[in-house]
């Protein structure tokens, strides 16, 4: 089997790899429908993460269930499935308080960009759809596996509610899922920082009410001038970066929620600045599993097309191309397919 | 009259000071019926946080009002009130949602320890009890000023709930009233942390159910012992150090709850470590105005009795004696009567 493996920095190919294989009874072998290039897997491919030895890439699946281990219940072989990033066991203490992705058996799913995956703890980690999908709403329920989840995430802990108004830190397929998660949960006003024509059409499609092109402290300014000098009750912070992070306290309002999804990279918190600022903080890896069931009814039933950020397909082979086009900004979201 | 100032580290002196008068038309001048000695008062004495010029000290005060502007509508003299140590407006943006201690117009109250004070904003800072209260009832009445008010945030901030786990870090008055808050919202199982015996009697009776006397890592792993493994739902920390936070979010459950009331010296939270702890985090200066009526009704009918942590009554000339006692920790709070 072919699959994607990254060598250094912007150097992935697509090579040969083992096939892989049930290893532990709670497992499964997926044939993977569709695979993706997320914007994390840009950190270590832009060199910012660097990685010890050549690394198989992806964390971002949808398929049909191919086998299944001994111990493996209620998932079975024929059935479309997804599941997170995060394989977990969905009984432990922090899977039942919705912490899938803190698990105290998780283990990080990272082999996907490939035809065939294995995927650890299958009973807890995935979950079928009602029926094997059309074609054209792979792409949406692919969105699932991470990127929606993790918008919906940075929306829920944001405490994005009817009626609120809302500013979404980072234009990236996160940043503008959270913008159709908020409009989901009935957000009034969701204001979309973005400085880029196209990504600013899709986020007005998803739902924004205004857009903001400034950063940074022109970016919170920015915010309060649209909030009446306030700020935006619920802001989610998808890029992870410190002036990312600072862009995102500033612009909420005292008492505010901060719903923060983007992996922080070099990110430092002042404990005064944070007092002061008197907003509620919450975020970390998204627990996707928690909102699984949900989501694929959503899109099951139409309600939304989280698929649309994904604005380039590739045949699996060039998944190089995927990464190229992601790391240039050509591309928001590249979908592959095996 | 004379007030308490501070000249520098471990100087405090009774002096001289000029007796405060209306000077705008929302103000009000009261005679103060007790103030006191505050943990946060102790950054300053200690040097800690240095001053720039002699400087007169105190920002817990109850009292009858003396005179009011000619502004000022719903305060009237002769009433007992109480009031926070942010002066604010209580009809802004910020004070709307509950945030007074960040009202646009916040002052803050900072010559509190003397025989009359000036408040400003009185209509918006002060709360009237129903009566005069009788003297055995003042210490409570004053403790809601400040370190009940601020305890009470901290619970609610770490969202305590019914049949909850709560861990408290710090021992001090505030920790102290954070236990009183967490038994008040019905609790299940509170966890002092507190080397000292005095505190964790107190700490008993306020309704700690546990009490761990290890700090820092060993401090956050003790809580996982006595919680299985997982974490306490809610953590108080009250403190404002560096390792107080840190064992603060380490004793957190994943998707738990850190609501922080200690003034931050020098704390620096890293996001990347933040990000992986899954916690909520929500703190900042307590907006004790937001509970004063809830509070003073749970004191005037006897269901709470905050004044507890005046382990320490002094004449306020000795105020002097009020800072050394709570400084070497002889005192948990020293109440001062003019």
């Amino acid at each position: 089997m072919r699959g994607a493996i990254l060598y250094g920095p912007r150097d992935v190919r697509f090579e040969e790899r083992e096939t892989p294989k049930i290893i532990k009874p709670t497992d499964a072998i997926i044939r993977i429908s569709a695979t993706c290039v997320c914007g994390s897997d840009l950190w270590p491919y832009r060199g910012i993460q660097p990685i010890a030895q050549p690394t198989p890439m992806g964390h971002e699946y949808c398929g049909i269930v191919e086998e299944v281990g001994s111990a493996v219940n209620s998932i079975k072989p024929g059935q479309f499935v997804i599941g997170s990033f995060f394989a977990s066991d969905n009984t432990c203490p922090n899977c039942q308080v919705g912490y899938q992705s803190s698990c105290q058996h998780a283990e990080f799913v990272s082999t996907a960009q490939a035809p065939l995956l294995r995927v650890p703890l299958a009973d807890g980690t995935l979950v079928a759809t009602p029926d094997v999908p059309s074609g054209d709403m792979i792409p949406s329920l692919l969105a699932l596996s991470d990127v929606m989840g993790t918008g919906w995430f940075a929306a829920d802990a944001a405490n994005v509610k009817p009626g609120k108004t809302v500013a979404v830190v980072g234009d990236g397929a996160v940043g503008l899922l959270g913008v159709l998660s908020a409009k989901q949960m009935g957000a009034e006003r969701i204001i979309a920082m973005s400085r880029h024509e196209s990504r600013q059409q899709l986020a007005r499609e998803f739902g924004a009410t205004d857009i903001a092109a400034e950063r940074g402290v022109e970016g919170a300014e920015r915010i309060k001038e649209l909030t009446n000098g306030i700020g935006a009750d619920s802001v989610l912070e998808c890029v992870g970066t410190q002036q990312s992070m600072m862009q995102a306290i500033q612009s909420s309002r005292r008492g505010g929620y901060v719903g923060y999804v983007g992996v922080p990279h070099g990110v430092e918190l002042n404990g005064e600045h944070l007092f002061y600022a008197h907003v509620h903080l919450h975020g970390g890896p998204a627990p996707v599993r928690r909102y699984l069931p949900e989501l694929i009814d959503l899109v099951w039933n139409k309600k939304i097309n989280p698929g649309k950020v994904f604005d380039l397909t590739l045949p699996l082979d060039q998944v190089a191309e995927g990464y190229r086009a992601m790391d240039e900004r050509r591309a928001i979201k590249a979908l592959l397919r095996p």
